[in-house]
């Protein structure tokens, strides 16, 4: 029997969407506000959902409090409370947009969840905007 | 890598299920109280999910700016403080169930959206009964 | 031991904001797209307070089934999937807007609800937009 | 037209996690506070989702009316204020999981929606625990 | 500059609602479902507002990692995963009706909470049920 | 008859906390990661209630589409992506806890809102943790 779990988690981050090889001007224009110099922030809310076998014998897909464990020390304790452009390598060269950042957690998570288990990476920048990676 | 980027919107609008082809008595049984002559109306919150492949240098799937303007202009503008049954060409003789509501979504945004964009849309009609529908 | 106990109830409904003794210019300038004559609707979310003393014995401010039993006989069978303007006595010659509803839902609540107890309604017309009315 | 209508429930219950064949030690190490013997509880808020092809007539998938009859009488009138343990036959001899529950759910609603609809559980646990399952 | 700061929790437990100077019919009458003998539960969530002057040098009313430790000390992990009537001393002749567990809440952050600030304490025992207590 | 209207609204801005009187190390020990040099941000969410007298011709205590036009052009474009810190007047020499800019806030709309309407701000800096003002 296939079943998927989800874990919520959240992480509070400023980020400037900003691309160095482009000029100001097609910046400011492409990216807009998110573009602003000084940044600004979010409260970036994640729901990490994996699927695979149910474990017959105990009820568990997986332990909930592993999982948690995962998501605590490799996504929140690495990005909240900092500005994802200047206080993490993983957006140090790389667009902090909610897809790049989507795709990070997704590959920082899948280098620790078993390798039996797909994950899909739910994250939400506002409460109207979200995005999905399943890794395909 | 393929990934989806999804916007919530909503509209405010009155509507009634009503069969023109059944008899009173038919209608009023199978759609009850949503069969009222006099309309009733609904808060319709509307996610709009869009899929596709990232664009690796921008690090964007889709400009969520014009996402964004073509869900107010084809949808919001549309639809909101509007009655379904009298004032929408859409659903002059289209029961306006949730069902039919997002297929018609649907379709609105099919012929604005980049066709390499996959759409799926649901419709929340109450905070407890919601449809998707993705074209297939 | 003062304490105040609320439940959240909901109805569905069509209204439109209109004065009789302002011209049509007045009222479409004023009140906008809720001036439509067709009529647009809402998903009410409501929720009633009560305050009062708290029962020693039982532990209960009030038995939370007859208050409900209340709100469902008083508030929603009376206004869910109705057109408040026109299948309504309460709006018929009372411009529906959320402040009204909510004082007239308060003064159907008073009549039942027992003397003891002070009563607050509060009312969303929307999930951005909303009321509150205690009678004062 | 393919379509899906999900619809919202909820129950309110008490459990314990625990596996008689296992030692006291290895029960409490692996389920944690969870495997406290005079139970916890928990706001179990359910989803059921039913897809299938859209009747173009009614403009319906199904009866939301008829659906929501199956999950009150198949789902919270047997779980809602019941200690899962104790006072259920699904749970004498089988772990109350949110994972077992959703499965058990899913059987159960199997038994009474109409073959030709796929039915999907997603049942929370907690507001950050959800669990989801298709029969697959 | 008065201002009031609110901080959210939660903790889930089971629990019944019973009298034991009433007979077993007047229990059953009175508490219905909540009177099961083997328990239900719920996932309570927790507002604690305090009330004060604002420190106009730091900002600050309060230092919120200290009030999330006394609400997590005090609070959480006395109730969280158990069985009020079983397991805490707090409900072992006090009905835990949501009334109650909130003025036991307010009587246990009053003694840690600087005597400056004033206290209210909103509990949630549903989605749809909820208590507010002030220590008035 | 007295009643209050409320409307919702949000900016995404970042920030620090950093009192420039005191040493590195005070500030790092008191406001903790809030006091990340490189800045952090938040999704603010915020309610602004007013509270007066209902015009019982109009059945209004205030014309949502003014107050709401107030809140965008005085709270929302001033700080909407913005940095608290280094892009507004208001925050160069206070410090933006949560409860300062409430307090800015309703400053700010007290200076715009008609007079005999009072004013309470609530603002959400993130789901749990949340202040109240109310200019008293």
């Amino acid at each position: 029997m296939e079943i998927s779990v989800s874990r919520k988690a959240h992480f509070n981050a400023a980020h400037r969407l900003h691309l160095p090889h482009w000029s100001d001007e097609q910046n400011k224009s492409y990216f807009g506000t998110c573009n602003n110099p000084n940044f600004h922030g979010h409260n970036y809310n994640l729901i990490v959902t994996v699927t695979g076998m149910l474990n017959e014998e105990t009820g568990y897909l997986v332990d909930l409090k592993e999982l948690s464990k995962i998501i605590e020390e490799e996504i929140e304790d690495r990005f909240d409370h900092k500005n994802l452009n200047l206080d993490t390598v993983e957006f140090k060269d790389l667009n902090p947009t909610a897809e790049n950042i989507a795709v990070v957690i997704w590959k920082l998570l899948r280098a620790k969840v078993a390798a039996e288990l797909r994950i899909k990476v739910t994250l939400y920048e506002t409460e109207r905007n979200f995005v999905e990676y399943t890794g395909n």
